[in-house]
């Protein structure tokens, strides 16, 4: 395996969007179609046929020798978080890239076998994630796509179109079974799991799912020198009341498997010397279990209703996306299980409280996701690491995995 | 008395900047510099000789018959915070003018009168207010005017390069009681007292001074899905405590005219995904009685340093202006109050919650403050108003005031 050459390609395309506070390189920015430009360039020097789908999706394809065999498809992601890492979403593409290297090394397949890199993985641009293999997935509707907007009004709509993609087409980036076969994702954990008790790799039974919303507060802005405190409609008093409240309600249902996190806010009009008249705060809910994050949501809608009230500010809730936990095929799990047996690498089964592309792919075909290891699971940070060592065996068994599937 | 021409300048100014939200003229802003020049031609149209001193303060002046005299001068500010309304500080300005017309049509004075638009009155660009009238009154040193920066970084000292200024000159706007007789600042309330006691002009005795900091809360970015509950350093978390606490401590102390407001944040790295790693605040504190504000800035610091311990969080404060409150002179007081009663215009004496240009002429020459009502006492905000009367029964106070202490 091309240890040395997986590393330098994750290296390379780490200095895309690297600003010296981590890697930015939000979905559909210009650092992000870079690195997209970037490895379309790499899969064609590998042999590869590309194209690119109507939603922004690259598919890099390996033809097998039936004509009309559905293919094995592994892939991930290139956009990051603000000030982000370089492994998430990085290590499967470079790391698929290379599987497909080596694949093509062992002779022709009968299957043929593509390399996705999946676009918008990560919701910090439009408040949803996964954008890429939803839309393959059939999973979108084109009017919620049109609505979407990032924090300066910049639609998605608009970016395809200045890709020269039409969003009324996306229809056209749907695939089903009878086109994929199985597909397989790598993935760092994103967590410390596998770091804390040496498993070299996770076997992923099912996928958490995130319910976002959007909380605006909204009270009455007013000079900060001259309105009494008892006579304020402060909007961030407000806001940071329900901060709390998440905080408190998140921690007490922990032991459930729940998290939840306000990562995002923006306070008017935002001055000094001004009381804030409007927040808008971005929350985040996970688990496994659908029904406890059901329960979480009800529980933090009725403490915002008590704080708003009791604050004499006013309140609304938009929810942005809420889903249910994903279950990886049993077929795949047991698969990947019995390589990493064979092999003598050290696996274990696990879930995964990140979401990824593989969640939506398992709607359309039998789809499987692989983890490896991330130092003291530090992620969506530029401390997040993963060994080229512990890459290389990711790799490994999915080069088998993608082998086993399509020969 | 000119109302109509008062109440159509105030219109005229209230279009720059003006963006469907309430005016945003933010200090040395494009929008900024474009209603300081409409007012130099104003000036100039209205026979006065116009010149801008080295901090960027407008200074139109009428002679009068003794060359030696000191001046007596008028003068607020045009600067806005975000989404102002259209009377804060511009009354002060064309009311000015207006006063300065007026004393024309009486004849010759043998003081020189002067009316002065203030740079940078408000805080909300640079954390810190009245700019302009500190340079004048000799209160700033070069060095921490030379580390002012905006929130995207750009520096007053840039600003003034761009206007052909150098902040090295500064000293030269420095004026004295030599040169200044005495100072009186018209103003809206922004408070409601006058609107509530139906007084027509509030006399202030003293100006409250708020005391500003900045708050930086540093915890460990995450990734949201995959890290516990109890095992993050929530960065907003800490920060949405310390907003309560604020509010608690600023409530308590209310009786004692304390007043505290956390008006501006950021978070960072700002991403649904993300457990926020590091927050930055902006927290005014303000009173007019000095010892008051101290022990809040001290009860404040406790709770702060309380907090980050408790959730592992880590906080530094730094302390961007503390200022005593300060008194207007005696003198002028009782002028204006006998002009009031001669008049028989209702009139109170009061204090001023709100900051203003007359606190830091106050330190070099006689100053006074005469407020007129705004409605509701609504102000930094769209909705902020005064009436045309009120305006014009203000003004007629101003010219009394500027006659009598030129004549």
């Amino acid at each position: 395996m091309e240890k040395n050459w997986i590393v330098d390609e994750i290296d390379k395309i780490a200095t895309i969007g690297q600003d010296g506070h981590g890697v930015t390189r939000l979905a559909f920015s210009p650092d992000d179609i870079a690195a997209r430009e970037y490895v379309v360039n790499l899969m064609r020097e590998n042999g590869l046929t590309v194209r690119i789908d109507e939603i922004g999706n690259v598919i890099g394809r390996l033809e097998g020798t039936d004509p009309q065999a559905a293919a094995v498809v592994t892939g991930s992601h290139l956009d990051t978080v603000p000030q982000a890492g370089k492994f998430d979403g990085v290590v499967g593409v470079i790391g698929g890239i290379a599987a497909l290297r080596e694949l093509q090394s062992r002779g022709p397949l009968t299957h043929p076998v593509e390399i996705i890199v999946f676009a918008g993985e990560e919701s910090s641009r439009f408040g949803v994630a996964t954008i890429g293999s939803r839309v393959m997935a059939g999973l979108n509707n084109i009017h919620s796509l049109r609505k979407l907007k990032d924090q300066n009004g910049i639609s998605l709509s608009q970016l395809l179109n200045d890709q020269g993609f039409d969003i009324n087409n996306i229809s056209k980036a749907v695939r089903s079974n009878s086109d994929i076969k199985a597909f397989i994702e790598l993935h760092i954990e994103q967590g410390a799991v596998l770091d804390q008790d040496s498993n070299k790799i996770g076997v992923v039974e099912a996928v958490a799912a995130p319910a976002r919303c959007k909380i605006i507060v909204e009270g009455t802005a007013a000079h900060s020198g001259t309105t009494p405190m008892d006579d304020r409609q402060d909007a961030l008093v407000s806001a940071a009341m329900i901060i709390v409240a998440i905080n408190e309600i998140a921690l007490e249902r922990s032991a459930r498997g729940i998290v939840g996190t306000v990562g995002a806010m923006k306070v008017h009009p935002g001055a000094i010397n001004v009381v804030p008249g409007l927040v808008e705060m971005w929350v985040d809910i996970r688990g496994v279990d659908h029904q406890s994050i059901v329960e979480c949501l009800q529980e933090i809608k009725d403490a915002v209703s008590e704080i708003t009230e009791r604050q004499n500010t006013a309140v609304s809730i938009e929810m942005l996306s809420s889903e249910r936990p994903v279950s990886m095929d049993r077929d795949i799990i047991k698969l990947v299980s019995d390589i990493c047996r064979e092999k003598g690498i050290r696996y274990r089964r696990m879930n995964s409280g990140a979401g990824h592309d593989a969640m939506n792919i398992a709607k359309i075909t039998k789809a499987g996701l692989i983890f490896i290891p991330c130092k003291n699971g530090i992620s969506h940070n530029p401390d997040e690491f993963a060994s080229a060592e512990d890459i290389q065996i990711g790799v490994e068994v999915l080069v088998e995995t993608l082998y086993q599937l399509a020969k």
